[in-house]
C-alpha cells in the first residue's frame, strides 16, 4: 500500500475509532467493560494465529478473566486458577496434538491479553475518567508522534533484530511528545510537573515495550499484521498492543498515588 | 531398576520425607514457606529444562511469586504484571534467540508451580494444621494407592497416548482411598460424611490431573522423570506435580467453608 493512501485510512480510522473510544470510555460501566471485552476476545484470536494455536481454548480461558473483569478491580487469583485448570484438561485429553508449549502459549496469551481490561479498572477509580483520558491520550501521542518522527527523521535501528521500522529516533520523539503532553494534566491530578513528565514517559516506555511484544510474535510467525480489522493499522492487536502494558502501569500509579 | 529395589527406595523416601513436610507444616511461616519456595525453585528448573528454555527466566520470573505468596493469600495479581512485564524485557531483547513459544513456556511455568504455594496459603487460614494435614494426607493417599492398585490389579490404560503406567483400576482405587480416609476428618471439619467423602475424591481428581500435566510435559520432552533428586521418585515435580491442582481446591473450598 502506498505511504500516502496506508496514512489516509490510518487517520481516517483513528478520526472514527479515538472519538468512539473516548465515548464509550466516559460512559465508563457495561458499555466500556464490553467493549474491552470485545477487544479481549478478537486480539485473542490475533495473537492465537500468531502464535499457531487453536483460538479455541484462549477463549475458553477467556471466560474467566472477563468474568474477574467484571468486578473492576485486577484480582485475578480466582481466574489463574480456573484458566490454568482449564489448558490442564486440553492439555491431557488432547497430548500429543496440543502440545505443552502449545498450552503455554495458551494460558500465556489469555492472561497477557487481559491487561486489555486495565482501563476498565482505571475507570472504576475516583476521577477515573482522568486517569483514563491520561491514559489514552499519552499511549496514542506516543504511538503517533513515535511513528511519525521515525518515518521522517529515523535513522539508527532500534532493535533491527525484531522490527526494522522502529527507530531510535522515533522513539525518542514518542518518549518527549509523551512527557510533554502530560504536563497539561497537572491540575487535575495535584502532581508536580516533573513526577508528571517521568510518569509520561514511563508510560510511553510501557507502550513501546507492548509494541515491541507483538513485533516478536508477529516476526516469530513472519506476518506484518496481527490481523486486517482496521484499516489502515491492520488488526486489533496492531492498534492496542502499547495499552497491554501502559494501562497497568498508569492503573497501579493512580493507585498508589490515590491511596497515598 | 528393578521392582523390589524401586520399592524399597520409594518407601525410604517417604518414610525420610513425609515427617518432615508434616513437621515443616505444623510449624508453619517461616520454615514451611522456605521450604515450599525451595520446592518451587527446584521445580522451576526441571520444568524448564523439561519445556527446553533456560532455567534463568523462569527464576527471575518467581521472584515476584515468592514475594506475593510471602503474605500467605492467593493474590497474585501484583506477581503477574511483574513476571509478564519480565518476560516481555527478555522476549524483546533476547529475539530470536528467546522465542515467543519459549517466553510463554516461561510465563506458564512460573505461574502454574507458584500453586505449589498453596499448602502455605491453607496453613494461615484458622484451623490451617488439619486443612494442610487433610491436603497431604489424602493428596499421599490418592497418589500410593492409585499407584500400587495399578501396579497390582491394573489392566485398562487410562491415557495410553500419554502415561502407559497408569490405569482406570489404578484411579479408581485412588478415588475410593481418598474419599474413605477422607471421612476420618469429620469430627474436625463439621462437614457431612457425604461432603468429606466428595471432596476428598475431589482431592483425588486434582491431583490425577495435577500429575498428567506433568506426564505429558515429561513424554513431550521423552523423559521418565523430571530429574533425579529423590532416590525412588526422581524429581521434585514427579513427587509434588499433584499437590499444584491439590492445594488450591482444598484452600478454596477450605475459604469457602470458613466464609460461609
Amino acid at each position: 500500500m502506498s505511504l500516502p493512501r496506508e496514512l489516509g485510512l490510518r487517520v481516517l480510522s483513528a478520526v472514527l475509532g479515538a472519538p468512539l473510544i473516548l465515548l464509550l470510555g466516559w460512559w465508563g460501566n457495561w458499555p466500556f467493560f464490553l467493549f474491552l471485552a470485545l477487544l479481549y476476545l478478537l486480539g485473542l484470536r490475533e495473537m492465537a494465529l500468531l502464535l499457531r494455536i487453536p483460538p479455541l481454548w484462549p477463549w475458553v480461558n477467556s471466560v474467566f478473566f472477563i468474568w474477574a473483569a467484571r468486578l473492576g478491580k485486577p484480582d485475578y487469583e480466582l481466574a489463574i486458577l480456573p484458566a490454568a485448570i482449564c489448558t490442564a484438561v486440553a492439555l491431557v485429553f488432547l497430548f500429543p496434538r496440543f502440545s505443552p508449549r502449545e498450552a503455554a502459549a495458551t494460558f500465556f496469551s489469555s492472561t497477557y491479553l487481559s491487561f486489555l481490561f486495565f482501563p476498565f479498572f482505571l475507570r472504576s477509580l475516583p476521577d477515573g475518567w482522568c486517569w483514563l483520558l491520561f491514559l489514552l491520550l499519552i499511549t496514542w501521542t506516543f504511538d503517533t508522534v513515535a511513528y511519525f518522527t521515525g518515518r521522517f527523521w529515523g535513522r539508527r535501528r532500534l532493535v533491527a533484530h525484531l522490527s526494522p521500522g522502529k527507530t531510535v529516533e522515533g522513539s525518542v520523539g514518542g518518549l518527549l511528545a509523551s512527557g510533554c503532553l502530560s504536563l497539561l494534566f497537572t491540575p487535575w491530578f495535584g502532581l508536580s510537573p516533573l513526577s508528571l513528565f517521568l510518569l509520561g514517559s514511563g508510560v510511553g516506555v510501557a507502550a513501546q515495550l507492548g509494541d515491541l511484544v507483538l513485533s516478536a510474535v508477529k516476526r516469530a510467525s513472519n506476518k506484518k499484521d496481527a490481523g486486517s480489522l482496521i484499516p489502515g493499522h491492520g488488526g486489533i492487536l496492531d492498534r492496542f498492543d502499547s495499552l497491554c502494558l501502559s494501562a497497568p502501569l498508569v492503573y497501579y500509579f493512580a493507585s498508589w498515588h490515590l491511596g497515598g
